[in-house]
Order: C-alpha cells, then sequence, then structure tokens
C-alpha cells in the first residue's frame, strides 16, 4: 500500500497508467477529497476517466463537485448517459443545480433527460427561483418527521432518509399539509426515553427563511441565531428546502469582496480575478473613472477661480496635494468605519446623532494636532514662507478634516436612509467632494487672511 | 397562556412585576433565547435577578452569554457564589473563558475560586493560551471514543457525554495515550450495522489544527474543507478541544473588518464604533493623516519645483485635480482587486506576471478611453485652451492610469513576499505614490511639449 503522505498528481499519473486500482481505491479512500480534487484537477481527460471508473460512486460523484467549471464540462461531454445517471444520482439536489447554472444550455438538457423524473422535478423547482434567493441556494434533502412520531420510528426514519439527506442533525417536523410545525435536534432524539413523541422534544419557535428572501438575509439569520442549518419555506409555511452554513460561508464571502469592490469604486464584478476578462473588468472600473473626472474637472476650475491668487503667491500650489490628500484620506477613514458598521449590524439609522457626534470630536481631535504639527514643520523647513501663509494652510488643514469626517461619517447612513448600498458612498466619491470644498475653503481663507 | 407574538420589554416588565411565573418560564421555554436575551438586555437590575431565579438554570445560562459586557458584570456582582457554580455549571468551557477574558482581576478570582476544581484546570488550560490562538477559542466539551467500541457501546458514551458535549454530530476517536486516531460521524454510527465497530467506521484522514495556530488559520481550514466543526490537538497530536463553526463566522467577519479598516489607511481597531473611546479612534486614524501629509509634502515640492511653468501656463494648475484624483482611483481600484484576491485564496505570489499582465491590459484599453473622452471634453468646454496642453493633459491621463494601475496591482503582491499585510498596502499609501508619479509626468510633458 501506498504511504499516507503528500500525493502529487505525477504518482497519480503513475498509478493510473500502471493500472493500480487497488492503491487508487487505498488513496481515495484515505486522503482528504477536497485536496484531491486539486490533484485530479490537473490530469488529462483519459486519466480523470479512467479514475471515475475505478472509484466507488459516491467518491466520483463528490471530487466531481470540487472541479472547476470547465474541467466539468470536459468530463460530462465523455460520460454516456448511463454514466451521468449514476454520478447524478450520488449528487446532492443543491449540488446538482449549482452545476447545471454554470453548464451551456445543450449539457443542461442532456443532463435533464437523463435524472429520473422525481429528481427532475426537485431540479427544475431549484432552477425556477431567481438568482440569488434562498430558494436558489437551498437542499431539497432533508429528514422530516410528524409530530405523533415515537422516538423508535423517529429513528428508523432518520436512518432511512438520512442515506441522502445533507444533514441529521436536525429533523423538521411537518403537519399533515405539509407546514413547518417544528424542529428537532438528533441530540435530544437519542438523549430522549423511549416512550417520548417527537412532540415532546422538538422546538417550535422555529426559525426559517422564504424561498424569496435573499440570500445574504439568510447569511445574516444564520450568524444572528449561530444555526449551522436554516429550514426554508414558501409563503404558506410549507417546508420546502433546508440551507446549510457551509453555503453561507461563501455568500458572506462574496457580499464582502461586493463591499470592498463598491469602497473602491468599481462596479462589483461575480467571476475571480483572474478569470474575469480584460474588457469585463475595464468595465466595472472605467464607469466611476469617468464620474470623477466630471467631478474632478469641477475641483479644477475652483482653481482656476484663484488664478490670480496663485500668480500673486505661488507658494499656494505648492499645498494643493497636501490638502486635497488629507481631506480624501480623513473622510474615507470615517466613511470606511460607518460603512462596515453598518454591514456588521452595528450601526443603524438612528444612530445619527451618535455618529455625528463622534466624528465631529475625532475629527476636532485630529484637526488640532495636525494644525501644530503642520504649522511646526512649514516653521521648521519653509522658514522663508510668510507665518499668514503658514497659518492659511493649517488652518485649512484642521477644518478641512472636520468637514471630511462629518461628509465620511454621514453620507453611508444618508445611502442607508434612501434605501441605497451604504458601501456604494465609495471612497472616491467621498474624496472627490471632499476635495473641493477643502480648496474652496483654502482659497476663501487665502483671499481673505492675506489679503489677496 | 401568552401568546406567541412578538414580546417587549414592557411586556416582561410587567410580568416579572405580577410574578407571573408560569407565563415567564412559558415565554422562556417558547421564545429564541437571542431575541428574549436583547429584551433582558434593558431590564433593571432587580427585574432580571428575579427572572434568574425563576428560570431553568440551563436557560439563565444561555442568556447570560448573549448579555453585554457590562450587564454581566453587574448580574455577577449580585450573585452568591452558589449562584454562580450553579450557573457556571450550565456553561461550556468556552463561554465560561469568553466571559472570563472580558472581566476585571477581582470577578475572575471570585469566579475560579466558584468552579470545580476540574473544571477550574480547564478553564486555566483555555486562559493560557495566547490570545487568538486556536487554543484560546476552542471547547474542551466534546465526545470521545476508542476505536475498539462496539457500535452500540459507541452509542453509550456519546448519551453520557452527549449532554455537556458543544457537538454530537462527530466523536473523536483517541488511542491510549489520547492522541486523534480518527473521527467518527453520529450518522455513519446510526446507519451502521451493530456488530461493527468505531475503527470500521472511522476516517483516519483527520483534518485538524494545533493549538498554538492562529484562528485566522482555523476559520481558513474550516472553510476550505466545508466541515462544521474541527479538532484542535497539541504537538504530540494528542486533542485537547474542538472548534465549530458558529465562532468561526464571527472571527472571519472579525478579519473582514480589520482588513477594511487597513485598506482605509485606519490602524485596526478591535471594539466596535459606538464603544471605542474618541481618544481610541483618534489615535487609531492620525497616525496615517500624519504619515500621508509628510508624503503630500513630497508631492507638493514637485508643484514648487514648476512654479516657473505655472506662471508662464496657469491654467495647467487647473487640471492637478484632475490627474490625482484619477491616479488615485485607478490606483486605488487595482490594489482592492488584487488585495481581495490575496485574501480569499485566489491569488498568490506565483500570480505575480498574471496580475501584471491583467493590470496593463485594463490599464491600456481604460486609459485610452479616459484619453478620448477628456480630450473631446476640453476642445468642447474650454476651446480658448491650446490643443498642445490639451494633449498633455490627455496624454498625462493615459500613462498615469496605466502606472497607477501597475503600482496598485503589484505593491499588494509585493507586501505579501516580504511577508507583510497586503492589505497595509492602503488606498491612500497607494494614491499618495501614485500623485508624486503622476504630477511629475505632467510637469515633464508639460516643459518638453510645450517647450517651458
Amino acid at each position: 500500500m501506498v504511504e499516507l503522505m503528500d500525493i502529487t498528481s505525477l504518482q497519480l499519473k503513475e498509478l493510473i497508467e500502471l493500472r493500480q486500482v487497488r492503491n487508487l481505491r487505498y488513496i481515495f479512500d484515505e486522503y482528504n477529497l477536497i485536496d484531491l480534487a486539486e490533484i485530479v484537477e490537473q490530469l488529462e481527460l483519459k486519466e480523470i476517466l479512467f479514475l471515475f471508473k475505478t472509484l466507488k460512486k459516491d467518491i466520483t460523484a463528490q471530487i466531481f463537485t470540487y472541479l472547476t467549471y470547465e474541467k466539468k464540462q470536459e468530463i460530462i461531454q465523455s460520460f454516456s448517459s448511463v454514466e451521468i445517471t449514476s454520478m447524478l444520482d450520488n449528487l446532492y439536489t443543491d449540488d446538482i443545480v449549482d452545476f447545471l447554472e454554470e453548464m451551456p444550455a445543450n449539457i443542461v438538457k442532456q443532463i435533464l433527460s437523463s435524472v429520473s423524473s422525481e429528481q427532475r422535478a426537485d431540479i427544475n423547482l431549484l432552477l425556477s427561483y431567481p438568482e440569488d434567493s434562498a430558494g436558489s441556494i437551498m437542499s431539497t434533502d432533508f429528514v422530516e418527521l410528524e409530530a405523533s412520531d415515537t422516538v423508535a420510528r423517529a429513528i428508523r426514519k432518520i436512518k432511512q432518509q438520512g442515506k441522502s439527506a445533507e444533514t441529521i442533525s436536525v429533523s423538521y417536523v411537518i403537519s399533515q399539509q405539509r407546514e413547518l410545525v417544528g424542529t428537532v435536534r438528533l441530540r435530544d432524539i437519542l438523549l430522549a426515553e423511549t416512550d417520548d413523541t417527537v412532540e415532546d422534544l422538538m422546538d417550535v419557535d422555529v426559525i426559517s427563511v422564504k424561498t424569496h428572501d435573499d440570500q445574504e438575509s439568510v447569511a445574516h439569520v444564520i450568524k444572528r441565531y449561530d444555526i449551522t442549518v436554516v429550514p426554508v419555506v414558501n409563503d404558506e409555511n410549507r417546508l420546502i428546502g433546508i440551507i446549510t452554513v457551509d453555503d453561507i460561508i461563501d455568500i458572506l464571502e462574496e457580499e464582502v469582496t461586493e463591499d470592498i469592490q463598491k469602497m473602491a469604486a468599481i462596479i462589483p464584478i461575480e467571476g475571480s480575478y483572474l478569470k474575469t476578462s480584460v474588457a469585463e473588468m475595464t468595465k466595472s472600473r472605467i464607469t466611476w473613472l469617468l464620474v470623477l473626472m466630471v467631478s474632478a474637472t469641477f475641483t479644477g476650475s475652483i482653481i482656476s477661480g484663484y488664478e490670480d491668487a496663485l500668480l500673486l503667491i505661488p507658494a499656494l500650489a505648492a499645498s494643493i496635494p497636501l490638502i486635497m490628500s488629507t481631506a480624501g484620506n480623513a473622510g474615507s477613514q470615517a466613511s470606511a468605519m460607518v460603512i462596515r458598521g453598518i454591514a456588521v449590524g452595528e450601526l443603524s439609522m438612528s444612530d445619527y446623532w451618535k455618529v455625528i457626534w463622534k466624528e465631529v470630536q475625532v475629527a476636532l481631535l485630529s484637526g488640532f494636532v495636525l494644525f501644530v504639527i503642520n504649522w511646526l514643520r512649514l516653521m521648521i523647513f519653509t522658514p522663508e514662507s510668510s507665518w499668514t501663509v503658514d497659518l492659511v494652510i493649517s488652518l485649512t488643514l484642521m477644518l478641512t478634516v472636520v468637514i471630511s469626517k462629518l461628509v465620511g461619517g454621514v453620507l453611508p447612513l444618508l445611502a442607508m436612509f434612501f434605501k441605497q448600498d451604504p458601501a456604494a458612498m465609495a471612497a472616491p466619491l467621498i474624496t472627490t467632494l471632499v476635495d473641493a470644498v477643502a480648496l474652496m475653503i483654502y482659497f476663501n481663507l487665502a483671499v481673505s487672511m492675506l489679503g489677496l
């Protein structure tokens, strides 16, 4: 037998070449399939086909779900309809649906004709839900019990239905009308007296989601209630499916990626960095660059408006970058904190005044520090400049920080008020806005204090 | 009996006032405890104390874990040592530790003297692990079996140990030396023949983490392998504890918050927005503002260096904001994409060339679009400016986008190469860097093309 050490694709290729069926089966029984799938991904199609014929059907099915979209398509196209059927029998319905959603129409048709009519009904149901809804990500493989079941009968049912269920930790109790009336944990069934019924053990305060709920709100329910699986019901409270926590982790991750993209002034793209085409990537970024170009033109026109002041005191121009970047950074710091606070559910509209008050205090304190340090810097390193110019620059910095932090803190809350995504109050948007304000403060102070 | 509808704190106060013990017990049996804890949080101390005396001990313990730090401290201080002991008996070890970590030293001492010596050993063990290590977040409440156990014996053990275990979905198989030799799912035990042994059913390819592993790497293991619980072993592979997926979701969330703060040039703070003091909040933001102030000074000195050019063609100054903000935005778009790609494990050092190539293509394409649109804009809206000045501005924009996207894409990878956090390549840092480069390109082009 081969040793339980790190397996490489070369070793796997060799075992396949030598038709070492026993060793191959041993490896796929003992090693983690997610790690092995990464190696299988690198094999050639004919090697994979040999491997799939050699291994147990349930292992083949699992490996298959972990492969990339391209590999899956290649494999399916060289499979006979019997082979497809046998593999699909070993997949959970939600995995089949995930896979079908990526495949071209002709392959979907071929696959749907290979499954049993019952499975086809389940798959079509899941495919019919809108993208990103609870219905579209749920699984229809769960254990259902009745309230009147005895513990012994419940255990028999769990053993029977459990073979194909996604989880058996929780079973769902349904009424004659298939309404969800309770949940019961396997743990409570096992620890119960044999003459107890499911009704005695079940929890009737069921946390559930609706088929048309957005997947993000499903993620928040699972997070809030620290549960590993949530039932999905339709508008008549009939049990339709379940969603498990592992699917939720991926959704939370996608959601964060989307937020980060929005915050960086990118129109969210779904695919991964490496797989997104250059055209799509450009499209997702150019829109905001153009919008911000136009707004920067307005900022520029503020400078043009004070051309005379700049001609009289050219030193004023040298501080433009300092003032613009301090404004931008102070603003995006505040907006990042507030946007994240909203995303994790800590801040809501009602915290309006608390946010303003906190930002004002933080801004006054940091503004004062910047004022002092900047003035010292100017006095030490540019002794030739007049102290009034130094004062104008330092004062502008302080006022700028206060206004930028206020704008950065309030805009995301305002977006929420207007039912917009707070993350869309991107740092670049806030930067452009506060840039303009900062320059106006700067030149107004300069004109009035320096008597230009 | 009260109806199963939304309960308010006023209703709860009334039931407590009227000493409606039966109704109170009914409510806490039927309603979700996480929702109820939010209401309890708003009650007065003497109301909470009455409630805690009235309810079952396991319910009290759960409610307690969901309360805020301040409320917990208040309650503990008015508890007798007997009451503390009885509540701690109903808490999981990791929840006790979480709670102790927040409490002041005198309360910790009081609590440690209230628990059994066995529990004290467990707690001290967990408290001894470094913050954010697997050891510090694990629970010591799990089910352990031996390989030679029969299915019947295993079920007996699970029933026995399961009462206090965090999960019974998975049991851990340990050797005589307490080494972790395998895991076995409750599901497989239930579906097995009665004469099978645990050895026949267990999975020997165990995915585990070490006590001193960082909690983030634990989160990544759980995510990668789609598991709901992971065992924690020491350097001798002895089983010490388990970590469940619900704790991991919180860790993943904290990690993202930290990344977003770093990307917005904030030194990460642990507490929530509303609870962090103004001083701490200012400290977390001022450092970067000062650093960026200094670097903006260098950018400013570039402008000073070209004072003569600005005096000859004052129109050049008006485009400074446009060029600086386009550079900054293009750079932070690229860095946000690459930082996120690294965080979700899609990009690694070896993708260096792929990232450069993609950014160059995206940059050339978006740069060209900006070039054309900006030239058109200048020709239409500022017909008075010479076409050569327009060309200088548009050309600068294009070159700036290319360089900014390259810098933004490469810096996070470079940070990873030097074992630094890619997220520390904050947008503001990249903005300042590319601002300077953009202005240099601008004035150099202006001087050479306009013959200044």
